[in-house]
């Protein structure tokens, strides 16, 4: 059995984590920590866990992080790069769910995030965990940086358009909207349920911190620097994550239904709809995988792609287990095969 | 005071319009007509007007419809344009809310309806009604086409920009969003709680009816053929519709929200909010209001606007009643002044 | 005009306030109170109010306060109490809609609040604001105590059964479910969206604050001391109350829908539904109305009251301004014509 | 391999038993039929089943279905009762999901679902599939009729009070509150989104027809026949059912939460909270499992007992799956190991 470590088990990754890993076959949590929740049973904070575990939350330790197969961060951005230099260090295997190790490059990280990098000497060893880019590296890796939860649906659709330089790099348009889960477990005003049920609205459009983690994904399947128009939406449900993407075709396309059926034939984890089936996020709930749909209208000039995820699992908790799979030399597929919840 | 009729009341710009007449100082409603429910108190149906209407519903019948001072037809697509020439004849002042006469061609029309049109003929005579652009013809109009409720918000996204040439009408984007209630009162497996509850989906990607009535109408802004990319997506909320509209700009933009601020100055119901404040379809909800925000990110060559109606109101019924008060000489906003329901 | 002042306007039952008067003919907010807020516009803060207010948070003023003909608290339970000796002395008439004034007893309301109550000894002159059982005691108050929601609910629905003696007082039972803004604009982690949407669970099963206040009425309907036992729930929506009400039949009953429909004849604003027809809350949803349906089902001992309010307008803000209007001899219904917000 | 057959498959408990056998480890559905998608892959219709069944909906066929090992009937009632006499004489085991054998007594039957039984001979035959009261029964059961999911939530609630003979029978009261998804997949106006969002309201209050069936549940567990006020509520959401049940203690009650700890300690899939903790329907999402909270408020004289299920899976499909599981002599947990879908 793989020992795993989770820090920071509070939030809903920290949940989703217990959540997939409690009938994961070759997993076993033996450590959770919270500062906040330290000594309180995980199943009385998340009744849906009784039976499943019978674990507390506890003080983080360097010791008995290190002595774990694998640690997750499942911590807001600023907790992991203080603590993962010390952890590397001694050994451990790091599973990072925050924004700390995404971008490569510290001075734009920072410009971003808005305080310097506390460990920029270990961005060079990140690996950036999209296993549909990144197999072979995150097999060896020590530390790997999960993607965002928008940063994973816009990629995986637009991929194969820039890698094939079929579309314009400069044009790039993701009108997003996620789930109210992507923003935490934080008893903010903002996120009480009056203020965003039975609502729709834009958000971060003058610029998301996704934005340049994006940049630097699709930048790196075209071979140059890419322009992407980012507006995300607040959708009034939980989970989900829909990204609808629009790209100027360079020329006609060939047919580009055949084009995303190759290129992820061998994915576990994303599906190519059929011509003219267009992915929901109800068919993806609790599921670790992304739907994807693709339809050029009126056979204009512009592609438009839909990317379906479950923000809290192949947008994060779930990519974490299959980075972890993929680390250990696991089956990609083990502890995974979670149905969608529906209706 | 005006004697208002109504053609087809069940569904739901029909109750909406009971709702706003209700409290509209000079209107009563006099008729309202139902085959299906013929007989039936409107309030049977629709127990929030218990106590605001002693009415039922009738046959429609030609010559008390032409009786009225105005009658609306809150049908489906393909009634008005068989009923509508008769009554004209008969000397009644018509606004249509369905898409009968909203297309000028009629061949066009047929091509995205799938039937010939019923009456091509009245067409020439019929006001496309969107207030904010054709104000004084709907004045003097004896039919007034309501615009759509997609097509409303991105008309008064878009038509700024269109209108002072500042960019490419050829590459113009619109990700719309709208409530269930803009499919209807009709029974269908679709449309019904665990379908489309706690989800999110793009529907119609191939070609929606509602294109060639936004191309048209930001084609007139314009002063030449436009084209468009719509991506109409369904929202898990009763009311509301968002559109996040995207364009590319010539050259650098000067001050775009003041452009728009000067643009709808004087339009009491359309409402440019405040730089970096964007619209929200809560704050809108049950009022006669369109709610815009301006952006360009990054100061890049893509500007996004974002505008947010309540399809059953602005985007429907409320701009009916508008167009009411213009063709009767009554005050613009009277009966309008609903505010909005938040939380 | 009457001129209104609001302490405490931040919250929903401020906004809500705000709302109901923008359309009252004869009502005008001259003044509105929020130390956190003050200074800012109330439609920067709810911008479904711009364009109806020119009106910006001050901080609480006595003297202002004082001079304005009737001041309404929107505040939490612990401020009116503080502030209401000073502001009558001065010569004001208030409406509060917290809960320092409802219960007679400051005994019995330090038990169940946890701390002194700060002027007991005004609590004499205060009126309990149910206009449908204290109409002319409202008539000439000077300081009205506004129902809290869920006793609002439950007391129109149990009156004409306690006050005709028909049913057993001592084991009356309210299941009662109400929307998430009756838990206010709080920043709790316990009511942020994915807390809360997609769920339903009972709380407070131990003692709700609500009960004194409603065993208070009943008792004084019934001329007895009541013994109920009431448990609220938390439903997945925004708005409104839904309470259902068992009493078990001391003989057989006579006609019920009948000595409802009776008693509440001349009431504007509570709405017996046809025998058969039960009330739904989005039949109210923004109107001030308490919907009723009764049931006696299988013809057993057991009666069945079935109540739905809007818990912002009839639980609060409505019934605070229509508590206003019978205070100053203004028609009862005047600014209160909404209609419910359906679908 | 258990070979499964499945009639009626396109509804919520079809997709629900697809959902659960798809990682029950000896489960393997063969066969799934359906008149109206005969011929349509499963998987097109319920997307979230892509990669989980390479499977197509059949026109039933009793030869089929009789070579299964289980055949599950996922029917609206009327279906089961028709085919079951033919499928038992062919030597088949049958798990019914629908209300054709939960009723003993025909004539009781015929009452309530206004129509002759069409299998009266088979009723004897039937055990009633709650596998708390029937395990053994269930065990060398042929055909087992699954309880209904209101019914299910109330008899584990009121069971041990009963059994013990603590409570009076004859004043029992089940204020329940459901999820749409317990009405069906069925294009019903009364079921479309706009109609049932955002609002609550209690039906069948007159006489449901889970009342008998939870009535005869519950005589068995007294002893003596009960009398239960059963109103049933429509909640805002897609799945979980809530039931809050209010009982009249003989005398003072000695220690409930003790008493429901131990009757349900060794019950796999009934999770009695602890003294405070109340079920709340997030919890169970997903999962085959009824979590129970228990008070006695102001220690008076009426107790309070709350059941959280999942009304598709420990009120549904779950519990079938849970049947089947002890019929085969397969552990009773397997394949039900689901964690609870939280938040």
């Amino acid at each position: 059995m793989v020992r795993v470590g989770i820090v920071g088990g509070t939030g809903y990754t920290g949940v989703e984590l217990l959540r997939l890993l409690a009938t994961h076959p070759e997993a076993e949590v033996v450590c959770i920590t919270s500062r906040a929740e330290s000594g309180r049973r995980v199943d009385d904070l998340y009744p849906n866990l009784r039976g499943h575990y019978d674990l507390a939350f506890s003080e983080p330790d360097v010791a008995t992080l290190a002595a774990c197969d694998v640690v997750f961060f499942a911590t807001p951005h600023n907790v992991a790069m203080n603590m993962v230099p010390e952890l590397l260090a001694a050994g451990a295997r790091i599973v990072d769910l925050s924004a700390d190790y995404r971008i490569h490059d510290a001075a734009l990280w920072s410009q971003w995030y808005g305080e310097p990098h506390a460990s920029p000497e270990v961005l060079p060893q990140a690996v950036y965990g999209l296993p549909e880019v990144n197999r072979e590296a995150i097999a060896s890796a020590t530390l790997v940086a999960c993607p965002g939860c928008y940063p994973t649906s816009v990629q995986l659709g637009l991929i194969p358009l820039l890698a094939k330089g079929l579309v314009d790099p400069q044009h790039l348009i993701a009108s997003s909207a996620s789930g109210v889960s992507g923003a935490g477990r934080q008893g903010k005003v903002d996120n009480i349920f009056p203020e965003v049920a039975d609502s729709f609205k834009a958000y971060g459009v003058a610029g998301h911190r996704h934005l340049p983690e994006i940049e630097q994904g699709l930048g790196d399947a075209a071979g140059e620097a890419v322009r992407l128009t980012f507006v995300p939406h607040l959708l009034p449900m939980i989970r989900g994550i829909h990204s609808t993407l629009f790209a100027t075709l360079r020329a006609p396309a060939g047919d580009l239904q055949a084009l995303y059926e190759e290129w992820y034939a061998d994915e576990p984890f994303v599906d190519v709809l059929p011509q003219g089936v267009f992915p929901q996020t109800r068919t993806v709930k609790g599921a670790n995988r992304c739907q994807l749909g693709i339809q050029i209208p009126q056979d204009r000039d512009t592609v438009v792609v839909m990317a379906a995820i479950d923000n809290l699992v192949k947008g994060a908790s779930g990519q974490a287990v299959q980075n972890m799979n993929i680390m250990l030399g696991l089956p990609e597929e083990m502890g995974l095969q979670q149905v969608g919840l529906l209706p």
